[in-house]
C-alpha cells in the first residue's frame, strides 16, 4: 500500500499532466474508471501500471489488469489525490503508453469516412469530436500538428474511452493530411460556414474525409481550396454558427446515414 | 468614467454571478461582445445598463445601446475585471432583465419541433443545446425545474447569443411539460439510449418535442413512459453514448432535415 504522496514515483506520474514530461517519458495517464476500463479492454498491452485507491470499488478493473499482467498498486486517498490534478479523483489511474498510429495505418481502411482535425486547440472539443467520431462509425481520426496534445488529460477524459476504439494518428501538416486522404481515394470535405454546398446536398456516398478547422478561426482560404468540397451545416435560426464539436457530430452523422457499409447497430 | 472597483454598484453587479442575487434583483449579466450584440439586436428593451471598458473597441455596441435608450457607463480595466468573474473580461457587459416566457407562449407555434430539457445540470450543456436548438430551427426551448439556472453566466456565455433568438420557458415539472406539449398536438420523443426506435426510423414529420434528460442519468423509466416514443441515436462504433449536447444536436438536425416548413437557409 502506497502512503507517501511525496514519493518520487508519485511525483513522476503527476508530472505527466505536462506535455513535456509526457514526451520525455513516453507515457500518459488515464484517470477514472471509464477510460481505464476501455484501455484494459481494447489495448491492454499499452497499460504499464494501475493505481487503485484502497476501498474504491474497482475490483473488476483490478481483475482485468491482473489478467493482462499489469502491475497493480494499492494506494491511500492522499496518494490518489497527488497522482492526478483533478478536482474529484475517481479512485483509479492507469499509466499507459501512447497508442496513436501512423497516418498510413489510420488510412488503411478504404471505405466510410475519416475525420481530420486541423489546428484544433481546445481539449474538450478534440476529445468530444473523437467520441463523436467513434459513435458515428468513423474509420479513423487524424490530428494535425499545432493541435492540442492527444494525451492531454482533458482530451483523454472527454473522449470517454473512445481514444482506444478507432485508429488515431497525430502530427503532420494539414496540406499533407489532405493529400494523404486524397491519394487513398477519399474526397476531402472541409466543414466551414463559408461553404457553398449545404450538408444535405453533399456527396457522402463515396469514401471521404471530414476536415474540421480551429474552433475560433475555422479553416483558412488556402486550406479550403485544397479540399474537394466546402460544406456548411445549414443554420435555420439566428445562430451565427455551431461549435466545433456539434458541427463535426452533425456532419459525421450525416455520413453515417448515407453509408450502407456501416455495421448494423 | 467609473474607476472604483469597490463601488457598491460594481459589487451589486458582480453579485449577479450568484443565483440568489439574480432572483432578488430580477436581473442578470451578459458578458462579452457576442451576447451583448445579440441582446441589443433581439431584445433591446430588456437591457438596463451597458458597461464598456475605455479603449475597448466596442463603438458599434455603444451606438446600438444609445439608440435603444440604454444608459452607457465607461469604466477602467479594474472596474471591468471586478464586474464579472471571468478569466478574460472582453471589455463589455450588459445588465439585463430576464427574457424567458411562459410555457404557453413557448408552445404558441404549432409546427416544427421544440426541445424540453429535463433536469439538465451542466451549464455548458444547457447553453450548447440552446445554441443548437437555435441553429436547427427549433420553435422553442423548455427547461424543467431542478435544472441549471438559465441566467447562470456559463449558460448565457455558451448560448453564444442564442438566448434571445427563440422563446425559452423555465420551470415546471417534467410530466407537466410533456403533457403541455401533447395537449398542443406535439408528439413527445424522449431521446434515450434505452430507446427501441432508432433515430432514422423516428417519425419526425409531424409537430414534435424532443425530451432530453440529465447528462449523467438520462431519463427515468416513468418519464420515458410518458413520452410517445423513446428514440436512440445509433451508435455505430464502440462508444457507450454521445454526450447530451451532441445527442440533442443530432436529433434536432434530423428533425430539421424532415421539416419542410423550416425557412430556407
Amino acid at each position: 500500500m502506497l502512503t507517501n504522496p511525496r514519493a518520487e514515483r508519485v511525483k513522476a506520474i503527476r508530472a505527466l499532466g505536462r506535455r513535456s514530461a509526457r514526451l520525455r517519458a513516453g507515457r500518459f495517464v488515464v484517470d477514472g474508471p471509464q477510460g481505464v476500463r476501455e484501455v484494459l479492454r481494447f489495448a491492454p498491452h499499452t497499460v504499464l501500471e494501475l493505481y487503485v485507491e484502497s476501498g474504491a470499488r474497482h475490483d473488476d478493473l483490478v481483475t482485468a489488469a491482473r489478467d493482462a499482467g499489469v502491475p497493480v498498486h494499492e494506494c491511500d486517498p492522499a496518494v490518489m489525490a497527488a497522482l492526478v490534478d483533478t478536482q474529484h479523483p475517481q479512485g483509479v489511474v492507469a499509466v499507459c503508453r501512447p497508442m496513436d498510429v501512423s497516418v498510413e495505418e489510420a488510412l488503411a481502411a478504404d471505405d466510410g469516412f475519416v475525420v481530420v482535425l486541423a489546428h484544433v486547440r481546445d481539449p474538450g472539443n478534440a476529445g468530444t469530436v473523437i467520441r463523436g467520431a467513434d459513435a458515428a462509425g468513423a474509420r479513423a481520426v487524424l490530428i494535425s500538428d499545432a493541435s492540442v496534445d492527444l494525451y492531454n488529460p482533458k482530451v483523454v477524459r472527454s473522449t470517454a474511452g473512445s481514444l482506444w476504439h478507432l485508429p488515431i494518428a497525430v502530427g503532420g501538416d494539414v496540406a499533407g493530411l489532405i493529400a494523404a486522404c486524397q491519394a487513398r481515394g477519399r474526397r476531402v470535405l472541409a466543414a466551414d460556414g463559408a461553404g457553398s454546398t449545404l450538408l444535405p446536398d453533399a456527396d457522402l456516398n463515396s469514401p471521404h474525409a471530414w476536415l474540421m478547422g480551429n474552433e475560433a478561426w475555422g479553416l483558412d482560404e488556402h486550406t479550403r481550396s485544397l479540399a474537394d468540397d466546402v460544406v456548411r451545416v445549414p443554420i435555420h435560426g439566428h445562430a451565427e454558427s455551431l461549435n466545433l464539436a456539434m458541427a463535426a457530430t452533425v456532419c459525421m452523422y450525416a455520413s453515417a446515414a448515407e453509408l450502407p457499409e456501416l455495421p448494423p447497430v
